[in-house]
C-alpha cells in the first residue's frame, strides 16, 4: 500500500488497549482500575415482520440474555431484532465486546452470504487500537482478522475505554451498505457518571429512537443469492426501532405498540430523546405535532449553542440528543394528531418515510402520551 | 388504546381554549384581554396553471376575501392558491381559525377524492387543545372531528392564542402527504408586537418564499381515482410560491413576476426572508448569487448563535429565518446571472429542483432587484 | 423585464472593479495598492477515466500551467480534469480571471454541445461588478457577454477583490446543472494573511476535497447529442476529487492514490479539511472512523459557535471548513477499517454514495494516514 510508512513505535496509551487478555497495561497500578464492561455479541440472521404482515430476511447482532454474557456451548441463540440491542456503559468505562461470527443459517443454501466476515465498527467512539505487531511495517503481523473482518466460526474480542458521553451506535462494517440495512446496527450509550444528566442537564426520561431504511428486495436477493445490484435499491420501508405505524392502533406489532417507542411521560418532565439513524438515502426529518425540542448535543459532543427545532433532518450515521419539556400538556388534545387526550403524534415530514410501500401512515411514526 | 392512561382533570390554562364560543374562561378578567384575529378558511380544488404550460389538479384552503370574513351563503370561492394564503397574527393575539370542507367540485366523479374529510396542523405552534369530554377516559366524548378530521359539509373551530413570534404553517393532515402535496398548506406568520422586527432585530422588508414539490401524475391520479401508489412518487415540478422560473422573462406566470416572489430592497436595507419547505424527498438548497444570509432563526425560535450561509439547504416541514444585508449592490451587475444592473439570481443548487420536468431553468429561481 | 428600476449613478466601489484594463479607479492612489493576482483560464473538453475502468465525456477548465499563465496561441491545452485546478488567492489580492471560450472539440459532430457558451460563478464571492453602460435603463450598454455568457471563440475578464477568506467553489453557469455536473466546477480559496491559519485558528496542513455526482449516461447523451431529459438523470458514481476508491489499494487511479485527497499528517498535529460539493440531488454525509471534526465555519464565514461532528451531511454548493486534532493515533489500528496502522476511513455514510454503479465499496473513501 503506497500511502503507509513506517511507523516509529510509541508507548501504549492506557486508554487504548486491546489483543489478549493477558496484554494488560503494567502501569495500570498508577491509573485508577476502570470498570469493566464485557458484553458478548452474536451475529444471528432470520426473518422479521412488520405491522402490515411484511416479513423480509434480516441478519442482526444479538445476545444470549439481558447481561451480553458469553452463551453456553450448543445453545440456541433468540432470533436478530431491528435494531439490535442497545449496548450501554458509563464514562468512563473499559469496555470489551466479544464478536462472535456464528454464521448464518435462514439464508438459502446456494446463497453467497453463508460465509461471510463480519466486524464492528463503534461509530464515532474514534477507536484506534494498539496491536501487536511489527511496528515498523504497519500491516505485518496484524492478525488478518483486522484487514477482513471475523470469518465464520471465529471471535474477536474489541476493547476500549468510553472516554466521552452520547449516543453512538455500533453496526457492521464489512460489505457495509449491505450488512447494516440488513439489520447490522444497534446504539450505544456512554452516561454521564452523574445519573440523569447528560451533558451536565438535567432529564428524567429517556428515549431511544433509531430510524431505518430498508429495501425488501434487496434483503430478499440477499437471502437467495447473496448480491444485489445496489443501483436497483429503492427503499421501501421506513422504520422507527424496527416497526412502522399502522392505521389500526390496536396492532401489536406497531410503533406504538412499542414501549420503547411511545413516549411516555409525566405532566412537567423533561425528556431526552437519542435520535439514530441508518439510511441508504433518506433522509428523516423528524416533527412532533406538540412540541419543539431543544439539541443538546450531536455525535457524542454537546453544542456550546444549543437551539430548538420543531422539525430536524437526521441523515445516515448521525445523532442528535434533544430535550424536550413537557409543559401544560396532559389532558389536552392534538386536534390535527387523530389521537386521544395527552397523546399527539411525532412523525417523518420528509414524506416518503410516511408512505412505505406507497401506503400512508406507514412509517416512522410514534406518539408523545403525557400523563 | 394501549398507551392512554387515565387522566385527572386538570385547570384549563387560559392560553388554549377551544370548543364552542359559549367556553370562555371565567378566568379572563384577571388576564388582559387578548387581541382575537378570526379566520374562515374553505376547502377547495381546481386547476393551476404553471409557466410553462402545465395545468394539474389541486385542492387548497381558499379564503372569501382578503380579511378571511366568512362567505355569505352560496357565493362561489375563489379557486385555489399554491401556495395557500398566509396567514399573519401578533405575538399574544388569540387566533380562531374556522375551517370549512366545502368538498370538492373539479374531480372526476368517480375519483374517492370527492369525500373526504380535511384538518388544520398548525406546525410548529406546538397546539394542544383542552377539549370537552370525560376526563377519565381520554378518547371519550371526543367529538369525531377530533379524531378523523372534518368530512364535507361540515366545520370546526380552532382556538388557541399565539405565544411565540415565527414563521409556521398550516396545512391538513388528513392522509398527509397526498393532501398536502396536492396544495393544502400555507405560511402561518406571527410577527412581533415591535413592528418590522423579528426576533428582536430590525428589518426594513420581508418576503416569504415557499417551495415545493410537485409529482403531476400524483395530482392527475387523485383527479381521476383519488388514490396513487405512493412508491411510484416522482418530483416533476419544483416551485417557489406555486411557480417556476422561465428563459422568458416576460412570461406573466413566471416566479419573476411574481411581487411575493421577486425581493426588491433599496440599497442599505436588510431584507428579512421566511424560508418554508414541503417536500416529498426533496431537500432545497437555496442560493443567492450576490449575498450571504444571516440565519437567526429557526422553526420558529431565534437563534442564540446565528451563523451566515450562501447555500441553506430547507428539508420538507422547516422554516428558517434569514437577513440579508442590501449593501453596496445598487446598479452592479452580477456577471454569472445574465440579468441586468442590480439585478442577481437566487436558486435551488439541488440540481433535480431547477429541472422540472427535465428541463433547466425550470425551478424555484427567483431575482433580488435592488433599487 | 418588469422588475427593472431606473436607477440613479452610483460612485463605484474601489473592491468592485471590471471591464477593460483602461477603467481603474483614479482614487486607486488613496487606498494601498492590492496584490494583482491574474488566472486565465480555458474551457476544454475530453475524457475522464475511473479506477473500475469507467471512462465518460468531460467538460471543464483548465490552465495552460501552474502559475495561470496566457498559453501561447496554437498551444494544445491539457486535457480536462474533475475537479478544474484550484484557484487560490490571498485575502485582500485583486483577482482578475479571464474566461477563454475554446469551444469543446471531443464531442461528436452532430453534438449541440459543440459550440455553446460559457462564464464563471465564483460561488460565495456574492460578486456584482460596475459595468459601463447607461445608468438610467439597467440593460442597456452592457455586453451580450453578460447575458448569454461567453461565446466559442471569445474571453472575458473577470475582476474583483477577494474580501474574505474562505472556501468557495468556481463553476459554470450557463445550464448549470449539465455543464457544472460535466466537470466545470473548481475550488477557489481565499487564505488569510496570516498563513496556516484558518479564520483565526492554526492548522498545520490542509486538504481540499472536492465531492460530487455524475451520471455517466448523461455525460455521454452530452457528448453524442448535447441534451438530456434530466428526468432521466440517476447519479452512478460518487468522487472524491474526481475519483472513487476501489478494493485494490494499489490501484493508481483510486482515491488513495492520489497525495491530494489521502489525508496524511503528523501525530501532534491538527488538519484543516474544506470539503466542497456538486450534486444532482445526493447529500454526501461525511463520517471519519477514527475522528471527530470541529466545524469552525461555511460558505466562507467563521461560526461564532464551532461545533463537532463525526458525521457531516453536506449538500450540494455548500462548503464546511472543519479542524481536525490528530492526537494519540500514530501507529494505532482502525478495527472496522480493514487497514494498517496509522491509517483509518473517511467516507460517505449516506450509503448510496458508496455503491457507485451498484457495487460496494466504488466512492468517495478516502483515508487518515498518521506519521
Amino acid at each position: 500500500m503506497r500511502f503507509l510508512r513506517t511507523l516509529p513505535l510509541l508507548a501504549l496509551p492506557l486508554a487504548a488497549l486491546a489483543g489478549k487478555p493477558a496484554a494488560k497495561a503494567k502501569a495500570a497500578a498508577a491509573e485508577p482500575v476502570r470498570p469493566v464492561k464485557t458484553f458478548h455479541v452474536y451475529v444471528n440472521d432470520g426473518m422479521w415482520k412488520l405491522a402490515d404482515g411484511t416479513e423480509f430476511y434480516i441478519i442482526g447482532y444479538v445476545r444470549y440474555n439481558d447481561n451480553w454474557e458469553e452463551a453456553p456451548a450448543g445453545v440456541q441463540l433468540p432470533s436478530p431484532t431491528l435494531p439490535a440491542p442497545t449496548m450501554r456503559v458509563t464514562e468512563g468505562d473499559e469496555v470489551h465486546v466479544v464478536l462472535h461470527n456464528m454464521g448464518h443459517h435462514h439464508a438459502d443454501k446456494g446463497s453467497q452470504i453463508i460465509n461471510v466476515p463480519h466486524t464492528i465498527h463503534f461509530h464515532g467512539l474514534d477507536l484506534v487500537q494498539a496491536i501487536d505487531g511489527v511496528p515498523d511495517v504497519p500491516a505485518e503481523g496484524l492478525p488478518d482478522r483486522v484487514f477482513s473482518g471475523v470469518p465464520v466460526g471465529d471471535t474477536y474480542e474489541y476493547r476500549f475505554a468510553a472516554e466521552h458521553e452520547g449516543t453512538y451506535s455500533y453496526h457492521c462494517h464489512v460489505d457495509a451498505p449491505t450488512h447494516i440495512l440488513m439489520g447490522m446496527y444497534g446504539a450505544f450509550i456512554v452516561d454521564s457518571k452523574t445519573p440523569h444528566t447528560m451533558y451536565g442537564r438535567h432529564y428524567d426520561r429517556e428515549y431511544t429512537l433509531f430510524y431505518s431504511e430498508v429495501d425488501t428486495k434487496h434483503n430478499e436477493a440477499i437471502r437467495t443469492e447473496g448480491t444485489y445490484n445496489m443501483m436497483e435499491f429503492k427503499g421501501d420501508y421506513y422504520l422507527l426501532n424496527g416497526r412502522i405505524f399502522v392505521s389500526n392502533l390496536k396492532n401489536p406489532l406497531s410503533t406504538v405498540a412499542d414501549p420503547n417507542s411511545v413516549i411516555v411521560a409525566n405532566e412537567g418532565e423533561t425528556v431526552l430523546l437519542r435520535i439514530l439513524v441508518m439510511s441508504f438515502e433518506h433522509a428523516f426529518v423528524l416533527h412532533p405535532h406538540a412540541y419543539h425540542m431543544q439539541v443538546i448535543g450531536t455525535d457524542g459532543r454537546p453544542l456550546t449553542a444549543p437551539y430548538w427545532k420543531d422539525t430536524l433532518p437526521v441523515q445516515s450515521g448521525e445523532r442528535y440528543e434533544v430535550l424536550v419539556p413537557i409543559i401544560n400538556k396532559r389532558n389536552k388534545v392534538c386536534l390535527s394528531c387523530g389521537m386521544g387526550k395527552g397523546v399527539s403524534i411525532f412523525h417523518d415530514h420528509n414524506f416518503r418515510g410516511e408512505t412505505s410501500n406507497g401506503q400512508y401512515p406507514k412509517g416512522p411514526l410514534t406518539v408523545f402520551v403525557v400523563k
